[in-house]
């Protein structure tokens, strides 16, 4: 049968990372391509203890339907973690989401129209394109350097395009290029969003894994206006198999999300949602980081090095202060889906940048992942793309 | 601020339900109000065993990223329980979503463009009605007879409005009214849905609690042309907490249901997914099933008892074969809002019908629950409502 879909279909595809994902499930292959966490660090010991402290004292709970809003004492722990962030904000600001993927797509169905202007970073993260994709929009890019969206740029786009009614961002160690906004641009992003009474959705995943330098203050904490929705997960810092993620925002946003989250999938599971809180509760989420930070912060080095040693001079590279991945640019006229074949061959794996290049199709980056693989398949995979 | 949401957001509303549920949570109300499943059934210390299980042999797998397809031996289990049941599949034709209200608002997304027709039985779940909400179709409302939904009815909507984009239907044990469809009616749905090539939405989270007469087939069973996809869960007779369902489709609509889903939150948690599938293969999932289902059979049977003990003859209310509700209609004229403002002062709760017709707004029908309250309760519950 000819099956009808909506009109919204033709904008979505299957992620390409997802799909090159299942190619480098093979074993002898060298991944730089995924954003997985390193397995190692997985507090699985600490995962059974919690696992069987929230089944024998609040079975019934845990596998039974909930509130929509989330588990108060996770909240409380998120909310006491932002606090501490110089972020004001109580648990009645916070709810609970599958992964902050979610978030992601509750956004696009809060605020967007078909034709409706997202502004965003050039490059951007591609499941932040996907997410959105569903809903139709236009993309707006605005360039980026090493500090991040460049203000002067998003000054002239905002004033061009005043009806957007997005701005999405990932101010730190952002997915694909590693960059981190500065302080000042920061304060000017809310500063412009406010004025011209745009949301921001500030993405921050990576935030709390910074290996190098100061940490810098969200975007959330400068906003006066209720003008910023802010994404956090779990899924870097402690287990993605979890999917938990969180969205902090004004009442007016925030009851929104919780009417979509009702209708999308009622709520996240409490199973989950309590063995986090207790292992919160029992360990230090802070020291679990700091383990992770140091594995992945050697890591870093070494594929820089690599990179400086065995990669011609044209090639140029970010040096990211914290997350995941480093963000490669080839000469002009390369195209780095053509290298990426060539590289599946000599069974190594990275992602071609053009898929996180919502309107431009520059062909001449890729992107790097070093968080999970270890410090000699990083070499010898540099080694082998070099 | 003054923010501009999408239209979208126009339609949609917080669930009457759920935020009743809030109020239920009152200790000493008795509630026929949620559809919660018994939780004195919960497998707790099963649950615990085989959560240790997973985290001992597959920890890592567990806690980290996954395929948005879903976990291959709990797709392998579902197969196999769905190709017992008569239907043709493999684990290929599955996807695991996070709930079956998932599966609604995908199939919103995949199929639905502002305007568009969405055929449902007049009631339909109330859920369902806010998921496809978010996509701003049209309902056209089917009237229902105890046989369920009414073809000779259906016939003349669809060729009024062949150009409807699906047909919505819970043909075992339907949210809210309890009814069933007989057989003759499911082969002929599915024949015209053929006829008119309009994919039907069959979503059966009862079917496997029927407590009186035989077993039906699917209309998936009947399926010859593609055009069923069928919403499964393990919310009702598992656990809801774990937020596990699926959705049962040709090649061609699953695969759009698997972008989607890659978009909406990447993946259902891997720890929820392992740990069921490690239940399935060490219980019988159908000896934990038949020990809730005598626990239903009773208690409805006491509020059926009860109800016509106590209830005025003008009340006529469904006598379901399963599933967990049945429907009372009020005289013409009366407002079972009202009443429950009233019943709310002696502690009882229930539905009011009203939220269950998307265009009609019929006041005299409520909703009640029995399967999570016990059979004194119910007995109790009947007689202050009467």
């Amino acid at each position: 049968m000819k099956v009808l879909f909506a009109d919204r279909m033709k904008n979505m595809k299957s992620s390409r990372i997802r799909e090159l994902l299942k190619l480098t499930e093979q074993p002898d292959i060298i991944s730089f391509a995924g954003g997985l966490p390193a397995a190692e660090h997985f507090p699985v010991e600490e995962m059974k203890e919690v696992s069987l402290k929230v089944l024998n004292e609040k079975g019934a709970q845990a596998l039974q339907y909930a509130t929509t809003e989330g588990y108060p004492p996770l909240r409380q722990i998120i909310a006491q973690r932002m606090s501490r962030d110089g972020i004001k904000i109580t648990i009645d600001d916070l709810l609970i989401l599958s992964g902050s993927q979610q978030g992601l797509d509750f956004a696009g169905k809060l605020f967007l129209n078909p034709g409706d202007k997202v502004i965003c970073e050039s490059p951007t993260y591609l499941g932040a394109i996907n997410a959105f994709n569903a809903y139709q929009p236009q993309f707006i890019e605005v360039a980026m350097d090493e500090e991040g969206m460049k203000m002067d740029e998003l000054e002239k786009t905002l004033a061009a395009h005043s009806d957007s009614k997005i701005i999405y961002t990932i101010p730190d160690f952002q997915n694909p290029t590693g960059r981190t906004m500065s302080l000042e641009r920061r304060k000017k992003l809310v500063e412009l969003a406010t004025k011209y009474n745009i949301p921001i959705v500030e993405d921050n995943p990576y935030g709390e894994l910074r290996f190098i330098g100061e940490k810098l203050p969200s975007l959330k904490s400068f906003d006066t206006a209720g003008i910023v929705i802010y994404l956090g997960t779990f899924s870097k810092t402690f287990c993605p198999g979890l999917r938990i993620g969180w969205v902090a925002a004004s009442p007016e946003i925030l009851q929104k999300f919780i009417i979509v989250k009702q209708s999308s999938d009622l709520h996240t599971s409490p199973t989950v949602q309590m063995q986090a809180a207790e292992f919160m509760q029992k360990y230090e989420l802070d020291q679990h980081i700091e383990k992770i930070k140091a594995t992945y912060r050697k890591r870093r080095q070494v594929m820089m090095e690599t990179m400086e040693k065995e990669f011609p001079a044209s090639c140029r590279f970010t040096r990211p202060e914290g997350g995941l991945f480093t963000w490669v640019q080839l000469p002009e006229g390369m195209d780095s889906s053509l290298i990426l074949q060539k590289a599946l061959e000599k069974k190594v794996a990275f992602v071609p940048g053009i898929d996180f290049f919502p309107n431009t199709a520059l062909t001449n980056y890729f992107r790097l992942n070093y968080s999970c693989s270890t410090e000699e398949e990083i070499v010898e995979g540099i080694k082998r793309l070099a």
